[in-house]
């Protein structure tokens, strides 16, 4: 079983996560870590804190002449700005955030206290440990890519798209968005918003290829791997809803029209021609690719604020403006990719164990035996 | 810690369930599970089989004088068909279920070893222990309602209703849908859906209302309440997406239209005009109502079956046919409210304590006064 | 990973128990399981109730044609007195039990409420799930043994024995006992305590043989098979101590005195000449034998009762008697083999995958060509 | 619920822990924690090493102007040698350690890789992680010690010693223990053995003063104290025992001899006047002193050399000598407070909630109330 903590503020002196369960053996690159770090911090309507970020990772335990020991892996990433004890307090809670309701279940007067962690800052943990468990995928040829789908109502087309030219066009645009036209009303848009003070929400699309059929499972609520995934989607900073497959869509579809017909053939084995579940049947992968999405709402933190009350006065005020992006989504699509590799990562690792690579690569062998015999 | 298992299958002796962590003290009344579980056996389209369930709970333990006493709960729900074992092997599994996954992962020959688990008769036993939860939840002056809002792309309209308007309409309709006009086409269209023997889905709402602020923390991802109700939605059968109030909507919205300011006045305390968040901000309640939808796929047995393979023979055959419901949608709902209800009780226990309800309460009273005094 | 919850009281309708993890494939014979429950019954010095107990599991779920079918399987024990609901109010708490400090921490006025729970009743259950878990270690070679090595201070005599030894010699003694001579001198004692109205304690040993080098971890101190296995044992009734190999003895003793050294051979690769560490190191299993002793107190409730304090009144009063057995460490016995059961299940499961049968045991033999090249 | 989770290695950069579920608002000193860490760092016996490690924590998240937020506090100790990467390959294992298993389990051909994290070094995480603990249970004036009572067989005589006298007498001598006379005996032992090149093991006792009765819960047998902290000291290096109150000495004893009568008085309550079962009875807490005593083994690595085997060649070999210690069973007894200190806030938090002190605090009060009341 793996498991990972994380911790740290976001003007705190670091970020710091641990994750346990590793297997030993696997190559670890620190500057495949810090790329991902980096493809978290890009995307056109960021703040330029973003900038000054440019963050790195440190590996203080459980990897030894670059590959894992098997041991818990410690991850450092250190705060450029690490001003957390001379910012001052925070008293007027912004809408949309931790804030208030934060303030008062730790009862602190200084919404600062809150903030600081809940802040999205945190996700850069969270990618860190996503990089680790995306080293054990890639071992096993999981794939894991993310795109934008939608900024503000703009829609992208990429239906036509295969996940490897998704991977090429999302990588080289400034918004991950794979459809070139629409990447651009997309910038129009934010820069609408950057002059209007407002901000905008959008839609990530997160594919994971190469998932054998058979993890997770129907037996038990909490065993789903959809369940799994969704949590940890919904974890993430300002996503309000997630969906697999056909999604949202399915509740307006026949029966006819969403199931994957099952099809056979001597080279493929089982097989599907459409994806519409997604990926997950009752709970367990079907070996397609894993396609979920996320809705993201646009930025809390306006710089137009939003109306607050000051917590001690009690009086009208407008809310802190602690940080200021126009958009986010290009970023929440890494960060999903990153805990969807650790749900999948985990559960690889409940099916095959997780003490060697070479072991976990030989069951995994005789898995895939057993699936192409079935 | 509140926690939970559940056991059995679709035609075996019986349904079981265990819930762990309840406080000593709160009145079961083995007619509201039964009530519960009457709820989620009706709906406009469901098959033949749901009258012949008529289920009733047992409770084997935990339970003393109609009290609880801390002690574990065991649950029973003895099937009226339990014939798993003269029933005939199944050989073509069906599009939309964990049949072939769960065969291949489990190495079994015999699908209906994973379907007679898969199968959505399980979440009779999630109801009961959702009834329980209910149960400390009404102490708490937490209520937890459900109704359809859409089914087959027809969508009720109930923005204007209050949750105790939306209770009594949907409450009395066969379809559980509070909009009269809304609830007729949807009849039409299942009627239509089983001339053509083919299936719906739809969309159900949860609101659970008397939600004390601060259940729930963002200083952990899985520690956010919105994750584990997101988890606990899409971990029903045939769910593919979940979303929290506006949900889907924000995508599109700017972030003016979409965060609640706060307000203060006297006698409420901190509030908000609206509740787009649903409930929920930084995985914590604010105390507004806790708003999810979640949509449901048609039902994946059709009776024009879809393609298949014989899993022994590899050649091509039309699916099982297992069981026959034509829309499911105001079940689903039923079974979210229950899943719910865990969750929100859990979050509850682990706030407040959960040994003896009268600690409980003391507890939830002294925190009220905190929150009202902040 | 295995997991399992019991529930059910002393007079209660019956015990349940669900176990969830299985892989599917295990051949489960329930007369195995009742055969189990009858080993707990025996013992020279057990209460008459004994008798009129003889247990008998009913497999709810999670078997199919006598087969695991990778469900949760839930367990039931009809108890035969199930008068719970007509059995006086009890308010003498009985020193040594859990009867004080449970009523006052879940805040009831009848102490039945907790001794119904709290009494080793509850173990039935718990040998009932380690009896399918040995059904799982049986596959991979795996056994666990019992017998009782001291009762009220008379200690047997079986370092010359070999497991196949003990086994023959305490499956056959009412003591459970491998030392014919003190067999004979414990009966006695226990004779006499009947006579003097009191109660008495001694030690067990449970035996598992055949663990592949590797379960558990030191990784992480959660993780420590002999941290697992203490928490196991202390968690049964009565039991204030334990003891890996050399146990308590290691404390008087120096280095070279106590540890195992290391040798190896052609044909049986590692080895180890003594096994003073009790097959663990480091929290992980060497492959010899695991051997630990659980320390059993006497009976809290005596023939002649203890002072006590009427929990209402306040005043002195005699402990309730609510049975009596003047030894139970046989029993005990047993039930730490279902108890390690259980944990070795479960480390086996963690580390070889644990869905079907048929891929547990190839991973199983992949390992051992791992471990025999190593 | 508080967790939490270390990383790290011997002669890696640092170690690290996150503990998780800290309540709001208690106040933090550095000073405390790493007056804990020298505490465990003393001891007559142990190597030169230990002096040049004198540990300095650092606290890098969750606590703010000394005051912790309610976010996960991650903590890192630098250690001063962190020659890791230069450090030679081990291939002889040394017996008694995680050496050769681990490096089975985890198919490492550099035993390093295991020693350097399986190492006691690890421990002074633990210490940090129990110091934080220890700042919670101090605000509910729960007070946790510990002491030698034996080494090499030679026994300290504490019975007639308050916990505060043990306190004074063992804070102040050379190898923590009461007993001036029994301390010189062993301090000889321990000079003997370094001539002798051998090591010596002990025990120690940990005593808890101050628990609220009703900790711990009879309900399940994971939820049971004794079973949690059985685990926590079986997790500690070196330790083969626990043992709670009378511990081993219940086995040779009757009924009577060894159950705590009870007794009320007015301004007392329930109380006892002796506690052989050490402050657990069925699992939960009875307001008397928890008591438990870990038995500890000599020391794996031996100046004069155990016999092992190179892993590659396979030919007898001496094993590794990687670091030296005669004893240290004074610094095993701090790291016992440290991991019991987390299992008793554990169970506080639990009881009582964990999101702000004040809230914490305003709970147990109200409980006392009722206990008293009782």
């Amino acid at each position: 079983m793996l498991r990972y903590l994380t911790a740290g503020e976001s003007h705190g002196s670091s970020l710091v996560g641990i994750l346990e369960g590793m297997p030993a053996g696997i190559a670890v690159n620190t500057g495949l870590i810090d790329k991902e770090l980096a493809r978290r911090q890009q995307g056109y309507g960021r703040s330029a804190r973003m900038k000054i970020e440019s963050d790195k990772v440190a590996i203080l335990s459980g990897v030894r002449s670059a590959v894992t020991t098997g041991g818990p892996i410690a991850l450092q990433i250190i705060n450029k700005d690490s001003s957390i004890d001379t910012l001052p307090k925070v008293q007027c809670p912004r809408p949309g955030h931790a804030d208030l309701s934060g303030a008062i279940k730790y009862q602190t007067g200084d919404v600062r206290n809150i903030l600081e962690r809940a802040s999205a800052r945190e996700t850069a943990m969270r990618v860190a440990i996503g990089a680790l468990c995306k080293s054990l995928l890639t071992v096993f040829e999981i794939k894991i890519i993310s795109h934008v789908v939608s900024i503000g109502g703009i829609e992208a087309h990429t239906c036509s798209l295969s996940p490897g030219e998704i991977t090429e066009l999302s990588e080289t645009s400034p918004l991950r968005c794979a459809d070139r036209a629409a990447e651009k009303l997309m910038m129009e848009e934010i820069d609408n918003m950057k002059e209007a003070k407002d901000t905008l929400g959008g839609i990530f699309e997160v594919i994971t290829s190469g998932v054998p059929v058979g993890l997770g499972s129907h037996v038990q609520f909490d065993r789903k791997l959809d369940a799994r995934l969704a949590a940890a989607v919904i974890s993430i900073q300002a996503i309000k809803a997630v969906e697999f497959g056909m999604g949202c869509e399915v509740a307006k579809k026949t029966g006819s029209q969403v199931h994957d017909e099952i099809y056979y053939s001597q080279e493929k084995g089982f097989f599907r021609q459409t994806n519409r579940s997604g990926g997950i049947e009752g709970g367990i992968s079907t070996g397609e690719d894993i396609v979920l999405r996320g809705y993201m709402k646009p930025i809390a933190t306006l710089g137009k604020p939003l109306k607050s009350v000051h917590i001690e006065t009690k009086e009208g005020a407008e809310a802190t403006i602690e940080r200021y992006d126009i958009c986010a989504v290009p970023a929440a699509g890494v960060v999903a990719e990153a805990v969807c590799a650790f749900e999948i990562a985990n559960a690889l690792c409940e099916k095959f164990g997780a003490d060697s690579l070479r072991e976990m690569k030989s069951n995994f062998d005789g898995y895939r035996t057993l699936v192409r015999d079935f």
